[in-house]
C-alpha cells in the first residue's frame, strides 16, 4: 500500500480529517509501523493526491490531516476487452492492469471460456472492487477503473464494440497473426486479449469484421497474467 | 501445458519412444483429452521440439512415439538480478519469466528483502525447476533457465557483477531515476530489480559504481510481478 485510498465517509464531518479502521489501521500499524506526527501518502477516490499526517494512532483507529496537493499519475488510453479469466488469475490480472494505468475493462465470454468461470463469487462488485482499489494503492492511484461484464460475445461485438473502438487503435492479440504487436503507439488503443487456448477463429472473424487487427508478440504462447502487462507495455 | 517437456528418463531405452505417468499423463487425460493416434507438441529438455504420436494411452501411463524437428524458439539476451521476492510472488515470476525466455536469473538479498524469505522451501532447487518447466510448457520452449541464489548482496555486486555484465547493458529499475527505460535496445542486457520498496540508497550508489544505470517507468510503483514482465516486453 504505497498510497492509502480514502473514501468519502472516511472523512468526519465536512472537515479535511479522515478516521480509518479495519485493513488500513492494521497496514498503518503493521506495515508502515507509523506514529503520531508522521506523514503518509493519501489520495481521494477519484480525486487528489496529498499527504495524511497522522494526529491519532491506537489499535482501534487511526485519525489523518489530510492536505491534498496534485492530481493522480495519468491514466492510460485503453480499453482492456479480455476474455474471462479462471477466478484465480482474474484477481490477480485486475490488480495488475489497475495498477498499470487501465481504467476500462470489459470481462468478455469466448468458447474456451469455461462456463464455471461466470459463476465465480469473485466476479461480484464488491469483490472486484477490492482487486482494483489493492492495485491503485500499489500504484499510487485514485481513479477507480470500470469493469463491464460481458457473457454475451456476438451481441457484444455486433451492437457495444463498434462505439468503444471510435477513435482508437482496434488491436486483437492472436499467435497466428503475422504482424507484430506496435510499440509506444502514442495513440487510445482497444486491446483484445483471448483466454488460454485462444480465440476461436470464429471469433477472430468477428472481430476482424469489427475492425480488430490481428497482432502477436512471437512464436511464445504466454499466460493471461504475463500477456496482459507484456502487450500493454509493448503499446505504450 | 502448450507443449510437454520430455527428459532423458522418459525415453525407453534408447528408442524415439517415451512413457509417461503422473502429471503430464493426468494433464494429457484430462486437458488435452486425447486418444491412441493423436499428436501432441513435444520437446526435449534443452533440445528440439516436435511431435509425439500416442500409442497407448490408459489411467496409469501415456506412450508416444517423438519426432524431433525444429529448434525451441529464440532465448532473451537478459540476465535478470531479481531482490529475492516473498515465496509465494516468486514462484509466479519464475513461471512468468522462463515462459518468456530469461534463461539466467539471480535470485539476490537486499536491505528491503525480508529474512524470513530465504528459509523458504520455494528456494528448494527441484521446487524452483518446477516452476521453470511450467514456464517452458507455457512457452513451447525447452531450455531450462539457469537460477543463482545469492544471499550476500556485497560480495556479489563487488565479486561476480562485473563479470556478469561484461558486453552487456547493465540498468536498475529505480523509480527515482531521471532516465526512461529505454525500448527495443536489441543487444544483451542486465536488468537489476528491487524489492517491494525499492533497493536502498547504499544499494544503487554500489549497482551505480559497478556500472548500472537506473531507470524508470513513469511514476506508478508496480509490484514485482507486474514490473517484471512490463520492463522485459520495454526492453526486447
Amino acid at each position: 500500500m504505497n498510497l492509502i485510498l480514502l473514501f468519502p465517509d472516511d472523512f468526519i464531518d465536512s472537515t479535511d480529517r479522515v478516521r480509518l479502521q479495519g485493513r488500513r489501521l492494521t497496514h498503518v500499524l503493521e506495515v508502515h509501523r507509523a506514529s503520531v506526527g508522521d506523514e503518509l501518502c493519501v489520495g481521494v477516490l477519484n480525486g487528489q493526491i496529498g499527504t495524511g499526517t497522522v494526529t491519532r494512532l491506537d489499535a482501534s483507529e487511526l485519525e489523518m490531516e489530510v492536505r491534498l496537493e496534485r492530481m493522480p499519475p495519468p491514466a492510460l488510453s485503453l480499453t482492456l476487452v479480455l476474455a474471462l479469466p479462471r477466478p484465480k488469475v482474474l484477481r490477480r490480472v485486475l490488480r495488475s492492469v489497475s495498477s498499470l494505468g487501465v481504467k476500462r475493462i470489459v470481462l468478455l465470454n469466448c468458447s474456451r471460456v469455461e462456463k464455471s468461470f461466470w459463476q465465480s463469487p469473485f466476479l461480484n462488485e464488491a469483490v472486484i472492487g477490492d482487486q482494483l482499489v489493492l492495485g491503485l494503492e500499489q500504484a499510487k492511484d485514485t481513479v477507480l477503473p470500470e469493469v463491464l461484464l460481458r457473457p454475451l460475445f456476438k451481441p457484444f461485438v455486433e451492437d457495444e464494440l463498434p462505439a468503444i473502438i471510435e477513435g482508437t487503435l482496434p488491436l486483437v492479440a492472436h499467435p497466428a497473426a503475422s504482424a507484430v504487436c506496435p510499440r509506444d503507439v502514442r495513440q487510445a488503443v482497444t486491446l483484445a486479449i483471448g483466454p488460454e487456448g485462444g480465440f476461436i477463429p470464429y471469433e477472430i472473424e468477428k472481430l476482424a469484421a469489427c475492425g480488430f487487427m490481428p497482432i502477436q508478440m512471437g512464436e511464445r504462447i504466454l499466460s493471461t497474467e504475463t500477456a496482459v502487462p507484456v502487450l500493454i507495455a509493448r503499446l505504450f
